[in-house]
Formats: C-alpha cells, sequence, structure tokens
C-alpha cells in the first residue's frame, strides 16, 4: 500500500496536534520526523505511534541559562526534544551569521531529537559547516564493558558545497535501542555482532540484549566507542545534562555547532568541495556496486 | 634492549638537527614524535630514520593568508607539517583564550603531522575543547569503490576534565600507509580486512594494496568511510588545500579548532566531565578485561 506524501503529512499532523503542541511545535516535529520518514530511517513517523513524542505537561517555555555573542545555552524545560534543538539550530545559525561562529547546549529534555541530519542539512542550507551531537540514556556498553552507559549517542556533520550539502548523520552503535524493541515485539531475532547479553557473549535475541545486556559500538571496537565517550562529554556535562542515571533523571543533552566557513578566507570551498564529493562519486567501483553513496544521499 | 628516555631524546634531537631544522623546530618535531613514541603508535621516532621528516631546502616562512579574530589560514610554504601545525595550534589557543573561539588551517605542507592526540592534549590541557583534523594522500577507498580517493584522515580530540584530559587519536582508516610499507619490507603479511587488492577483494598481500588497492576505512563500511569524507572536506577545500591529485600537488591541508567550554556556562563542566570518565573506568567489565581504557591512555 503506497500513501501519498501530502496525505500522510496532514494525517501525521492531526496526530500530532492530539499530543497537545500548538501549530509552530506541530510543524517542527513533522519537518523533523518526515525528514526521516523520506529516507526510510527508523526516526520517522512510527515515533507518532509511539508515544515517542508524547508532550510533558509539565513543560515550561524554554530558558535561555546562559549567552554570550558566540553562544547559548537553553533549558529545554521538559519540552519536545525536537522542539528544543530546533531552537538551538536556530541561535547557532543566527550567531554563525553575524560572527562567523555560533555554538548552543541544551539540557532538560527527555524526548527524542530526531534524526540530527534534519538540523545537519537546515545550517548547511545556510552556507554554514553544522556539527550536531545528542546524548541519549544507557543503551551502549563501552569497549570492553558489559554494562551500557553510553546513549547511541549520533553525530551529524553537514557541508554546504556547489552542489547539495553533503549530510552525515549516525549514531556511535551498532543498533538503534528502537530497533531492540520492534524485533522484541515481532518476536525476531537482531543482527549478529550488534548487542551483547548480561554476559558480555554477543546475542542475536533482543530480549537478551535489553535485559541486563547492551548495544555495542559501530565498529564493535574501540574507535566507535571513544567517538561515544566524545559525544557523551559534549552533549552532556558541557550543556550541564545528566552525567549518571540519565534514564531516571530525563535530563538528556544535545550540542548544535555552526561555522561559517568564510573564517578560512578559501573563496572556492564549496566549488571546491564538490570536486571532493564528485571524485568520490566518479570513484572506481566494487563490481557489485552500482553506485556509491554519499552521506545523506540513501532514501 | 631498553633506551633510557633521556638518551633516546638526544639522539633523536641530533638526528633531527642533521636535516637542517633550527633549534625551535627541532624541538618542535622531538615533542610530538616522543609523545606518539611513548604511546607505542606509529608516529614515533621510526619517522626520522625514514625521511618521513625531511626539510624541503625550497620552504619559505609560514605565512598567514587571511586572519579573523576568530580565525586564520596557514599557508605552510613546504614547512614540515608538524612545525605547520603546531603553528596552528598556538593561534586557535591564543583567539580561544580571548574570544572562546579559534579556528586555524594549514595548507601547502606534504609531511606528516605526526599524531593528532599530541595537538589536541596540548589544546585541552590549556582548558579548551579540541579537534583536529587531517588529510593525506590517495591510500584509502570509499566505501564501495576501490580506488583510493581519501587520506588515512585522522580525527583528534581534546577534552579536558578535573583529572586528565581525554585525547582521542584515531585515522579513519583500518590502517596505516606506513603500516603497508613496513609489512613489504619485513614479507610479512597485513591483518585480513584492512586493506583491497586491485580487484577489489581483501588482501593479506601489503605489495597488492600498495599497488593498484587500497586500505579501508576502520569498520570496513559506510560509517568510517563517511567520517573520512567529513575530514577531507573539512582539512582539504576549506582550508585551500588540494581536493586532486593530493600525492602529487604536495598541497595536504589540517584544520584546528579550539573552543572555551565557558561559552556554555556551565561552571561544573571539568568536574562532571570526570564524572563521566570515573564511570566508564567503573563499568562491569567483559571477562577477559583486566581494565577498560579511555581514549590516549594506552601506553
Amino acid at each position: 500500500v503506497s500513501v501519498p506524501i501530502t496525505e500522510l503529512t496532514e494525517t501525521c499532523r492531526r496526530a500530532i496536534k492530539t499530543y497537545g503542541y500548538d501549530d509552530v511545535e506541530t510543524q517542527i516535529l513533522l519537518d523533523v520526523m518526515m525528514y526521516a520518514q523520506l529516507r526510510g530511517n527508523n526516526q520517522g513517523i512510527i515515533k507518532v505511534t509511539t508515544k515517542g513524542i508524547a508532550r510533558d505537561p509539565a513543560c515550561t517555555p524554554i530558558a535561555i541559562e546562559h549567552e554570550t555573542q558566540l553562544s547559548a545555552c537553553l533549558n529545554g524545560n521538559k519540552n519536545a526534544g525536537m522542539v528544543v534543538i530546533h531552537k538551538a539550530m536556530d541561535i547557532a545559525i543566527e550567531k554563525a551569521k553575524t560572527h562567523g561562529f555560533g555554538i548552543c547546549g541544551t539540557n532538560n529534555t527527555s524526548t527524542s531529537t530526531g534524526a540530527l541530519g534534519y538540523y545537519a542539512q537546515k545550517i548547511a542550507e545556510e552556507g554554514l559547516i553544522a556539527m550536531v551531537f545528542a546524548v541519549s540514556p544507557e543503551f551502549v556498553a563501552p569497549n570492553g564493558a558489559i554494562q551500557p552507559i553510553f546513549g547511541t549517542n549520533p553525530i551529524g556533520v553537514g557541508i554546504p558545497t556547489a552542489g547539495k550539502p553533503v549530510v552525515l548523520d549516525m549514531a556511535t552503535s551498532a543498533y538503534s535501542f528502537f530497533g531492540l524493541l520492534e524485533a522484541r515485539t515481532a518476536g525476531k531475532k537482531i543482527p549478529h555482532g550488534v548487542a551483547i547479553d548480561s554476559a558480555g557473549k554477543i546475542t542475536e535475541d533482543p530480549n537478551a540484549a535489553i535485559d541486563g545486556g547492551a548495544i555495542v559500538g559501530f565498529d564493535g571496537g574501540y574507535k566507535s566507542s571513544n567517538l561515544a565517550l566524545m559525544v557523551e562529554l559534549l552533549a552532556g556535562p558541557l550543556v550541564g545534562a545528566a552525567v549518571t542515571d540519565k534514564m531516571a533523571a530525563k535530563n538528556w543533552g544535545n550540542l548544535v555547532v555552526a561555522i561559517d566557513p568564510k573564517l578560512l578566507g578559501q573563496d572556492e570551498f564549496e566549488r571546491r568541495a564538490k570536486m571532493v564529493t564528485d571524485r568520490v562519486k566518479a570513484a572506481k567501483r566494487q563490481p557489485d556496486v552500482d553506485e556509491i553513496l554519499l552521506p545523506g544521499e540513501r532514501g
């Protein structure tokens, strides 16, 4: 069954509004989830049906806790993660357009920020370089450990070019927590090598991973684990979010960075950035590969 | 055979000076290589003996091509990579200490920058957050490709804590080009899965990897490849370095970023960052693991 995009969009809009979001908030949630939906990733409209975007009735307006010419830190005050990081994005863009650099952190949210690629792309469409980081609760074990400490801790990077922006959006984990829940509900196995059980052994049973086990880093080794730790620090203590028992604290952090490439003085930056991506696209391919895909190009 | 560190240091100092470096340059090269040497990585003093640090007699003084309050871009004018990126580090630190943010790019060098962890650590020791990127010539194939386009493109991140700084220093490739050369000289195989031959098949023969083959990304998949592309853009066109035929152009780029964590207004940042690393260190371990290592803690 296929559904026209306009119909899907309006159905989602109505569903989001039933949670109590106003028109502006609804539009943000809708845009972020449709971005993911059209790329086929699990940050899409499934969230509408899983209470992943439920509105906290105790929320109060987003507050700027700290601000300088180049920076701000926002207290999300329990508003929707997507609404709060969207505001951080707007602030980072405005500061970077004015001063060359903008950085904005957020704390005190406990719902999904959706696909970080959405924000990275919006920043890159303004001609700015984006770096976006988000911390989630304890799902992922550090390399060598069994206990989950890191979140799935995604990294978003957006780079403007003379063509489309290049947008990286990747979890530092091998699998999403939502993926574990989906597999459990469906009674299905999870891929080999993405999670461990409570004894530290690789498991394909989502129940064993959820109950006392953990997801592992995307390379199953120390590099992804170290990247996850960097995200944990940049979008945790740096922005005033919880650093222990994140799940109970319901105070998860985000960090949005925008850098004006003009700071480096290279007039040809965007044109020459496209030369790099063109070169990658035109690279000699593996026999079974039809097209080399740039980050963000799928879906 | 073990050699006292002071003796090793002085022997290296004399060896570096034979290339024609002055005292200041010699000290920088020595410090960077000894940092790597004491961590047991291949950016160490082996470079002294392999012409990896040969001085280009055509070099002229490093020139600032572009400068703003927050930024600079340096023309390395064929000076040693380590000397040029060291100056970029000093500039980024000075700007970040004065204005909260500093970014400095370099182009027009074609020798090794050494271990990026050295610069990331120095920046973090100043209480600043560091991000450092470097592009090297065509050694690594994008995911799905056979042709090498990316460099080994390392990422360095340094984060100050109430304890020691946390310092990540990782290539986005599965293996170093130097490692291939070493294996060829020694007549040894390379590990399975780190390189492909000219047909795109995984090879353990360093000659097949060097002659028409390529190194692959560290996870053998799209995530490391996408990270490598981001480094390629940030330390390539953004800083005015070569974007095609980097090997022949001998114009490789670096980017150094320093961010003052005070921009986010969290007084407890360093103490709470250490809570994160303490929690990782204390995590329940795999049965065969004696200690969870933080990035930069080895060696």
